[in-house]
């Protein structure tokens, strides 16, 4: 199959440092090649692919300084709907611009949304294109979205099997990892180590706009013997950080499209303790891969007797349903969902002759 | 003449506060259907015109609390785009998006650009998509451009005779007005005026972004004598103010691309003392509607020396060239200059059938 994979200009595919849409492409575009499509990557000029790389700009822009994006994003669909002719199925994962721009090819495009989509302001863009195909995360991402709209398939994230190897031995800390901010309840993960007497790492990053929460929040509960932070720590320490884990917190306070994290946890054989919250009910298997809990007091139980669980029963949870082989074929399938769709389409026009 | 005007959805038009681009798309727009042509205005739904008003959100966005406005703004365009056949000309006052989604229509579309220019941010579209006509609101605004763009006219904003009236007799203070904000350099305007010994006004509201540059910088020069900080005045106070001023202090320190209140005080028959920078020496005539200078000392000399010239003469300088007909009518022969164009491209094909 001849496909475009666009990806957003904000960081390269891979991403230099963060950049979870960035990397889910790289996966999915290096996936897709292996498996023998054709597949060209429109994306940063800086960016890695055994694909047909199209740079649309010559450094991804968050590291080039470019605060606003849209101008970059613009060139980049003009380019794609330039060659859209070349292509059996344009891939996107970029969020708004292409639903106005690829309204009459709309039969070949796909849009993965991998955003939260419970604020209102991207709502009229959804209301008004609503014949273009989209992919949700989650079948949770979908709440919000007005009726109406065209979806084609949830198609959850992969992760490639070697990325976070397994480790047949965790550890005895708890870990919390990702962003300190106020929905993913940091200070909730907190507790539970407290309350349970299980010592809690925290490897986080601090952006500017959740500084004063840090502060304010945050800092004041660090100083407890039982609590470790660690900062901010690369993909590689990720792994080892959460293989060597007991279990991995995912207190959120909001409707997590996906959560990445859970699934590179489970693929290091390390359970989830997560809130029902977003995708989580999708990802985890109470009682194989982690505990779905609801309190506080829920999440010291759990994490009191996550040691219970098969750390390879969790490798295996992940490499069932969450590998870039599953989420490619996935794709795959969508895509000729896609082809269907537009023959089908096609033929009463072709009868009516 | 069949006109659409396109305003940004963020304000009102006319805006309930702030806004100058929505406020100058109100004046242009309310005088050209006095000059008998026939509006439609794509504007926020709490917009008030005596044109067609095609609301395309119920509510100016920012006001509204949405903070993307992308969305919302495709959906306006493509419902501009449905229409374009109802239309001789398409004014734009957006920047960006309509160059993608008109380049089939470029020939009867016109762009207003109304912010600065010198970031990099934006020059991909303008290199892009280079055919369609673009406007300055000053010449000096178009330095930061690359090459090859289509410009067709620059047009200087105007305002109506009636909203900033002629004040004959001015007053003893210089005035400041505008946000604080490093930019705008009012603490240059604090030493003008103390070295010149001349009390200073300054009615000037601090944005959030602004906060941290007005506690640092600015608070601790107000502690003098002559300096009295009005704080935030609304448009019916501005004009008061400008009105009874001995001058107005423009020390900018920006390419400021048009500059509203420079024609504001010179309606009122306030002179400006300006340094030269973006369009200051396009708009003020040095020693007719004020003085432009290079330095604090010059402005000072300036301030002591403001008396001599005459009001009557600035309100002239007014007159003639930044009212709200004269804008239109420049605009009008920007409308017409694209009509011959497209006329003119069409006469080869014709001729070589």
């Amino acid at each position: 199959m001849r496909i475009a994979q666009v990806a957003p200009l904000a960081e390269a595919v891979p991403p230099k440092l963060y950049g979870g849409t960035e990397r889910v492409v790289s996966w999915l575009t290096e996936e897709l090649v292996r498996q023998g499509h054709d597949v060209t990557l429109f994306a940063s000029g800086d960016s890695r692919t055994s694909a047909k790389l199209v740079p649309c700009v010559p450094q991804a822009l968050r590291l080039a300084g470019i605060r606003d994006h849209i101008a970059s994003h613009l060139v980049m669909l003009n380019e794609v709907r330039a060659r859209a002719d070349q292509f059996d199925v344009i891939h996107f994962h970029v969020d708004l611009l292409q639903h106005v721009l690829f309204q009459n090819v709309a039969h070949k495009c796909l849009t993965t949304l991998h955003g939260r989509l419970d604020l209102p302001d991207y709502m009229p863009v959804f209301r008004t294109f609503n014949e273009m195909p989209l992919v949700s995360i989650s079948d949770s991402q979908r709440a919000p979205m007005p009726p109406g709209v065209n979806w084609l398939a949830t198609v959850h994230h992969g992760l490639p099997s070697s990325v976070c190897p397994f480790h047949e031995e965790g550890g005895e800390y708890l870990a919390f990892l990702g962003r300190i901010a106020p929905e993913k309840r940091p200070d909730r993960a907190i507790r539970i180590a407290t309350q349970a007497r299980i010592p809690l790492k925290i490897a986080a990053k601090v952006d500017p706009a959740d500084q004063a929460y840090y502060e304010e929040v945050v800092a004041p509960l660090l100083d407890h013997p039982l609590v470790e932070f660690v900062g901010e720590i690369d993909e590689n320490a990720k792994c080892d950080f959460l293989g060597h884990a007991r279990a991995l917190l995912f207190p959120i306070d909001w409707p997590e499209p996906f959560g990445l994290v859970m699934i590179e946890a489970m693929s290091a054989g390390t359970p989830v303790i997560a809130f029902r919250n977003g995708s989580v009910p999708e990802v985890i298997t109470d009682g194989i891969s982690g505990f779905i809990v609801e309190s506080v007091d829920e999440a010291v139980a759990a994490a009191r007797q996550v040691g219970t669980l098969s750390r390879r029963g969790v490798r295996q949870a992940f490499e069932h349903r969450f590998t870039t082989e599953r989420m490619a074929s996935d794709y795959v399938k969508a895509y000729e969902a896609l082809l269907v769709r537009d023959h089908a389409n096609v033929l009463p026009l072709v009868a009516a002759e």
